[in-house]
């Protein structure tokens, strides 16, 4: 039974805290909230959803997430690649606009809930272990380009549709005669504008003088200030008149007490989705927690992690959100800007409510346009191409697997992408594993140690061949082990014993054991011994239940040297 | 380029072909033969086929395998399972009985055969490692009780339909009270008269002073003798007219040639089976090939099994038969009965053709309930439950494989069976390295050697922590080890450096070196070094193509020793 505790972190530092923690929060939460405004819109936008689904899918969640989450600075709320995924799952089975497309967001908000909180309960964090890294960054680098290419048609002034990106690019190119000049201006602008913050801001600041703090703080305002200005200049000068599509009417007020509608349709349609929502944001989520909470020697819960991704999801169905994950930007913001504990984020929760109820009539008039190069600039920080180059050089499988998810995830959709590199991976693992390296050894004069015989000078006896497996034996590799023996032995008619060396050995399973006592079997028929050594505690552990050992025809050494000198007799033995 | 001779095995054995080996050959085929004729009719009846397709199955594929196999001593034809599996898959494809069902099996022979052929050219035999021992053992025990359920029938002389278990049980208990008195009569005597020529007639040939070979001649005829005596009783006593089913009427003469329908929905609906098929058949031919090759050190090379078993299959769709492999026990047969070369093949083919144009009047009165007594006969010794306690006694998760497969072959039928099986097996095998075993590793005063902590009496520093790693790191793994040291050294502020021993990692993939990269930027804001000792070769050259080593805050050892002697000064040195 695990403590209550354990399940409920802010009992832990609700307990000892105190002013100095209050005022590093109320900081921290003051920028993540000047910060959030902004970019909660966009991805309502990217999902396809009014814009205030973004505001209200970072309060309730962000509260759920203090009490139940292990990390103290991870920031949740609507994050790009989960919007992109959202926009993917519900666009399948209601019309974008309509009312049944946000209660869908809700929906599936809820199903990823219910599947984070289950998996944490029961302890099934590890199922998030099959996405490997090469599939997340392939993964993510082609959700970039799928974002950022969606939202350049809001940056045309037309719409783009589809899913995939040959999908959008031809429905860019027909919308492309359509282009609103007035909106590509404020596009242009704003993605210049925003470019220049992140890259040339800072360092000016620096140079006139300023503090690096203070001058951090400013360049994080930089898309509320584009917000401003260009939601200034179009109502200034009425740019709706020339076509320039705004945000428009938004409710004013507290989030509202939703419903989720969970037909069974609706259910059925969702649920596969719902599970890659939840497995790539608690991926993403757990490992920005995991390298904050380190910086801090602080530790996060995986398994914890679950039930408090899970809890904010179930909140942002019930109060007319969308699914959310833990941003890796807003985190880092969070733990710079000086967050001691997880009230941070409570603080940002009451931030922005305060500006759901007030400021949301401010936004009428701020551009559509605007917010996508804000998605344009956040995003184009997620794709990187590198991640090919760095995976060819280090192993030609983990390229395979980047190679496959980036191609499927551009031309197939998310799910497809995701789904398909993680079926690839697995396969690509398996096949490896299932042709082990395996080498012949030999003694090295003078010593007591072993070695491959094609890459030192070394003594071997031709009554004597000793192997060294490297890799556990499975089902997999069982047979490559039978025939491996059979090519190598069969011809060589001076052989008298075989002897596999083990230390690599971290299993046998029951093929592998079936195969052993058909080779034992089989070298028995050609008058050859076969000899184990170096075999593991747990490996040998097993083996001793069974009568493998008493049918061997060889003997199990502790060393391979014990091996040498039993079996090559005193005149190898004094090589 | 692989040499002709490769290919044709036959070039290689048929050079060197001399009187002696004529002789043994001859001698086998007989036995052979003797045993085949009873064992091809009753698995066309098993696979629901007119009983020629059986003995035409025999003729020309023997053949083919004879010029293609690599094999001296496999004998193929139709087998019990593939039967079986053959029966389930054109079921759903066509009315028993009908011209359709024949046809069909033709379409399932040559979509094997293509299978067979094209994986062997591509080399692909390594697919048929995904079988594991327990999921094969536990199929065919599965296989063995489905076939004799289904044959009941046919010695209560009523119909049984379905293909799971519960479908043929509640059809054999509907059909009972039509059960046939003499055919049952006919059924029982037959079986009991088998299992006793199985069990108490070589022992009683012997103490009546038979030799050991021509007792075991006799004991091969058994059935032969079970067909002529039925046969007669029931052509001498009429026992037609009590409604005793028998084989009637079988086309005299040598194999048709037949051309196997391939329209797109045949072929789509038979693809699956027939890769099930394929890769059952040769896992099973292969094992058989190889334990009687290496009693007389001979090899068989399984790519090029892959391709004879493929044209033995495209002989079988041609000829009017039906899909096959190297069966079991004829293989054991014709190599106990001398068979020195494939040629023994050849002369069983035309013993079968003669059979085929002379012998098929004779059995026109052969009782169908003989046929299925020898089918039960063959299959029970195939149904091996003990393979549950040995995989229980050995590993849970190989019990569990073995179970599922036996469950979801009976309830779900074969086709269900295998892919579950295979599905289970995979997902264990990645569960079980996601969570890989890692000792925590003290040195054993005096030497130089590092044990398990947990396990010996050894010397251990506070400001160490050396921690081996019993598992290749790889993405299934890779947040297993991040989480377990975030767990082990957050706690303890004595830690100043980490060694992991990587005498057992045989890989370290993309996902393991980027989550290595965490793991040692996390200890490193923690103020701890991350070193690592015994990385093997192959990994070792795969790191420095990285520039992780040169960003590692510790060192590489090349024995834990060292790092020892290193890390924890003289102090611990003189340990």
């Amino acid at each position: 039974m695990r403590p209550m505790r354990d399940y409920f972190p802010i009992l832990d530092w609700g307990r000892r805290y105190d002013r100095a923690a209050l005022s590093d929060d109320l900081l921290a939460a003051v920028i993540v909230t000047i910060m959030l405004i902004p970019q909660s819109l966009a991805y309502a936008l990217l999902a396809g959803l009014p814009a205030q689904a973004g505001l209200y899918a970072s309060i309730v969640p962000i509260m759920l997430y203090a009490v139940l989450g292990t990390s103290r600075a991870l920031a949740v709320g609507p994050v790009a690649v989960v919007s992109l995924m959202t926009a993917a799952a519900i666009g399948t089975v209601a019309q974008q606009g309509s009312m049944g497309y946000a209660a869908a967001a809700l929906t599936l908000a809820f199903l990823s809930g219910a599947i984070l909180v289950l998996m944490g309960l029961l302890r099934l964090g590890f199922v998030a272990n099959f996405l490997s890294h090469p599939v997340i960054a392939g993964f993510i680098t082609a959700s970039g380009i799928l974002i950022a290419t969606s939202q350049a048609g809001h940056i045309l002034g037309v719409g783009a549709s589809g899913h995939t990106l040959p999908e959008m690019l031809s429905s860019l190119i027909r919308a492309l005669p359509q282009t609103n000049g007035v909106t590509l201006l404020i596009g242009l602008s704003v993605t210049g504008f925003l470019f220049w913050v992140r890259r040339g801001l800072k360092p000016l600041l620096r140079r006139m003088g300023m503090g690096a703090r203070a001058a951090d703080i400013v360049t994080k305002a930089g898309p509320v200030l584009a917000v401003v200005a260009s939601t200034l200049a179009v109502w200034g000068l009425d740019l709706e008149a020339q076509g320039v599509r705004v945000v428009g009417a938004v409710p004013q007020g507290l989030p509202p007490l939703t419903m989720p509608p969970l037909s069974a349709d609706l259910v059925g349609a969702l649920i596969v989705p719902a599970l890659l929502i939840s497995v790539i944001g608690f991926v993403e989520s757990v490992s920005v927690a995991q390298t904050l909470a380190a910086k801090r020697r602080q530790r996060i819960d995986p398994d914890q992690e679950l039930i408090g991704l899970g809890a904010a999801n179930l909140g942002a169905a019930f109060t007319g959100g969308m699914p959310v994950t833990g941003g890796f930007a807003r985190s880092v913001v969070n733990f710079d800007a000086g967050a001691a504990t997880a009230a941070a984020g409570v603080f940002t929760a009451v931030g922005l409510a305060v500006a759901a109820v007030a400021l949301t009539p401010l936004i009428f008039h701020l551009p559509i346009a605007t917010l996508a190069a804000t998605i344009i600039v956040a995003v184009l920080s997620l794709v990187d191409l590198g991640i090919l180059r760095r995976a060819w050089a280090y192993s030609r499988t983990d390229f395979l697997a980047v190679a496959a998810t980036i191609l499927a995830t551009l031309t197939m959709g998310v799910e497809a992408g995701v789904s398909s590199g993680v079926a690839l991976s697995i396969a690509l693992h398996l096949y490896k594993t299932s042709r082990p390296h395996v080498a012949e050894m030999g003694l090295v004069p003078g010593t007591q140690h072993f070695r491959n015989i094609l890459r030192h000078d070394v003594r071997t006896d031709p009554a004597i061949l000793t192997l060294r497996i490297d890799e556990s034996l499975y089902f997999a590799n069982a047979r490559f082990l039978e025939d491996l023996l059979a090519e190598r032995v069969t011809p060589d008619c001076a052989l008298r014993h075989v002897v596999l060396m083990c230390s690599a050995v971290n299993e046998i399973d029951l093929s592998a054991l079936e195969s052993l006592e058909a080779i034992a079997h089989r070298l028995d028929s050609m008058g050859i011994a076969l000899h184990l050594s170096e075999v593991k505690g747990p490996v040998m552990d097993r083996l001793k239940a069974t009568d493998f050992l008493a049918r061997l025809s060889g003997r199990v050494f502790l060393s391979q040297y014990d091996a040498w000198v039993a079996l090559a007799g005193p005149r190898g033995a004094a090589a």
